[in-house]
């Protein structure tokens, strides 16, 4: 599993080094990695191009279907509610994350403050959830992206 | 406002006869519109492309920008959690909608049960919420969905 949310921080990493933020996510069916992606919401202009929701986009391109049952999708941060739900509409097995969203929210990002796993709860929701895996990389993540000059939300 | 979501009607029953899950949005700054897309999750094969979402995605390419400040969205239906949350980010001002979450339930669709309300509450958004606008008309596009022969969803 650990080579999984490698991937996923590795991705984000090189979002970071060209300006984006630092989130990254990788979608795994069995051992075989379907998609990595960064956010590219600053980069290509939109709103709605977080890490998840681009990787579910290249992902249900490749395997030609809105649906990808079966997968799991490993984030460096938890799912915010957009990313959470495009998580439940591709009918995701599993999500795996690192940080929280109380973390990234320290930093500036305007979260909606619900929790990945409050959504579950509330939309009756079959993801699995799965938090602070590899809370230490993560973190270092987040620390790399603070680092950086000139930095935007 | 009524031209702005006849607009969004007008297109979710385009995309209704092109085989698409009936809902639209238009997305309209001070007096323009700005954007109009309907749902495309079952012919471009994308989990993600609900109507919101595609009409942030033009909107953001448009105005190239992925802070929508100022906009209005007009959805057919209450935006799901996923779409509340884009709007969220999106900056967008206020929301439209005409028939609720809990009426496409009925009819089939897996929607996670969180109103925009609810939403909003929870996420402490500043985004503005109106629901039940045009009703009778909005209900007719999901009737209008509802007799087509071999929908899926």
């Amino acid at each position: 599993m650990k080579k999984y949310m490698k991937n996923a921080i590795e991705i984000a990493k090189k979002g970071v080094r060209k300006g984006n933020s630092p989130f990254g996510a990788c979608i795994v069916k069995g051992k075989t990695v379907i998609a990595v992606a960064h956010n590219t919401v600053l980069k290509r202009k939109d709103a709605t191009d977080h890490a998840e929701i681009n990787a579910i986009h290249k992902a249900c391109k490749k395997l030609r279907n809105h649906e990808l049952r079966g997968c799991t999708i490993y984030s460096t941060t938890e799912p915010c509610p957009m990313c959470f739900s495009a998580i439940h509409w591709a009918k995701i097995d599993k999500i795996v994350f690192g940080t929280k969203i109380a973390d990234v929210k320290k930093l500036g990002f305007s979260e909606l403050t619900i929790s990945a796993g409050k959504m579950k709860k509330l939309g009756r929701s079959k993801v699995k959830v799965r938090g602070d895996y590899m809370r230490k990389k993560n973190l270092e993540l987040l620390k790399m992206w603070e680092k950086k000059k000139g930095k935007t939300y």
